[in-house]
């Protein structure tokens, strides 16, 4: 890692080769799979920024692991957060209509087929996980450390758990506390399984990865918060979604609960705390470090 | 295995077991966890058939394996069916209002509660197949075996996909090999992994999953028939739901394609090809036998 390293750069670059990985995926395009591998792709291949395979890779990275080697389950945790988004843009639910800048599954597949998607994307990530041949070079034992932490993270205990929580939060009044706790179930969780399943796939020891984790957990926030800002102000071409749309739910937010400019102030505080967690990394954390700083720029 | 094997004996005690064993799932009801768990252990706990994991302890019984060591990869799987039965119910998909007997998961919990209650479950199924505390003495290698065909089975090239092609036939015309089509995969895949899964996890040799694997197949098409014909004639009072439902919304089913004669004479093949196919055990496959036999006979 060079002094002039570049995330922008960086970021084009992984993503690129994640989203070659993810095409290779539900391409079995017989008779029989045609339409719900059709309805898994569009939202699997739609452009996504594809934060959490880019830190389960930089993880690896970290701990002086090749990110070709968590691939499958860099792949596997962007199956189960678009799972999560197909799930929650259903009319039951969020009711969007647009996601990236495209339409939501359900308003090309029905709502019908963006169950079946979601669910087909959820199992297709454990099956990834559990498949030795898919990660040839790891020990089972690993392979079902990571597996069983990923589930642990997506279900109840955590992104399902927050997100009942955040459904039934809507139009009520909540406090910091509360939506501290939405969100790091929600969003928080799989960021950091996300960093924590890269370091563990690549060997690291116990005091990377609770370094790993302390970023995970501070970035998840500082994310989350920015999410919150960019719904208040932020462009809806550029997010590929209306803005606006948390208050028009009623949705607790940071910025309602704290105001643009404090929110602004915590999240800049979560990201220093997350770059100081990566103090006894070397220059292979730069990706993570210019990460977490990235998210309180991003526009998107 | 005596040669007054009783049947309803049997399955009696099977279920008091799994149901008491899935019990303990699903119970970290803090104030955090509580709606989640709540909807999820609704649907889990309301008194079903529990078919899936009945044939994962007796495969593993048969091939000469201890019932308790396997449970919970059997609790698993009743979760995957339990999951998949929450999301067919919803209005997007059958809209049924009824199910066992009790109403559906989203008539009582909401529709966003609902679907997160099956992605609860499903995620929760595959922590549990990969945590080794859950079961202590199993390999590292046969977990992520069990885990990995689970996952293929439940997924978009089994259950999830069967699913796509049923809801996309409804209202269409669709022939006996689509049928066996829909089936093999909606159905039949599950059926036949939950006996797989028992048997390898208890250590079965080659033959023995094959000839598992036979049985399974034969078991989960006759077993679809007779649900068939069941819509058809069942009392919608011992099934806990509407019969007719099948006519009523368009679907092709077996009795519609061969009628109802025809359609129980290849279930009655099926079921004697499935015991052949167990030719090779002794008495410690008498339940699958039995159970195979059972699958004619059932009125709910």
């Amino acid at each position: 890692m060079t002094p002039d390293f570049s995330l922008p750069n960086y970021l084009a670059g992984q993503r690129e080769l994640i989203d070659r990985a993810l095409a290779a995926y539900f391409c079995e395009e017989t008779r029989e799979y045609k339409t719900i591998c059709a309805a898994a792709r569009y939202s699997l291949l739609s452009g996504g920024k594809r934060i959490r395979p880019v830190l389960c890779l930089a993880a690896a990275e970290a701990v002086g692991g090749i990110a070709g080697e968590v691939m499958p389950a860099a792949c596997a945790l962007e199956m189960i957060h678009t799972y999560s988004l197909i799930h929650d843009d259903l009319p039951a639910m969020d009711n969007d209509d647009y996601r990236r800048g495209k339409l939501t599954s359900h308003k090309v597949f029905g709502e019908d087929m963006a169950v079946l998607a979601g669910d087909a994307l959820l199992t297709e990530a454990f099956h990834i996980l559990t498949d030795r041949e898919k990660m040839p070079g790891m020990s089972p034992d690993r392979l079902l450390t990571v597996a069983s932490e990923i589930a642990a993270a997506a279900g109840y205990r955590g992104m399902v758990g927050g997100q009942a929580l955040d459904v039934r939060a809507e139009g009520k009044k909540g406090d910091l506390a509360d939506l501290y706790t939405i969100h790091r179930h929600k969003t928080g969780a799989l960021l950091r399984i996300s960093l924590r399943a890269g370091a563990i796939l690549a060997g690291a020891d116990k005091d990377a990865l609770a370094a790993l984790s302390a970023y995970g957990e501070r970035l998840g926030i500082a994310f989350q918060i920015a999410d919150d800002i960019l719904n208040v102000e932020g462009d809806s071409e550029l997010m590929g979604k209306k803005t606006g749309s948390d208050a028009a739910l009623g949705k607790v937010t940071f910025p309602q609960l704290l105001g643009i400019d404090a929110s602004r102030a915590r999240a800049a505080e979560l990201v220093t705390e997350a770059v100081s967690a990566l103090e006894g990394f070397d220059d292979k954390a730069a990706p993570l470090r210019a990460l977490a700083r990235y998210t309180l720029d991003r526009k998107s």
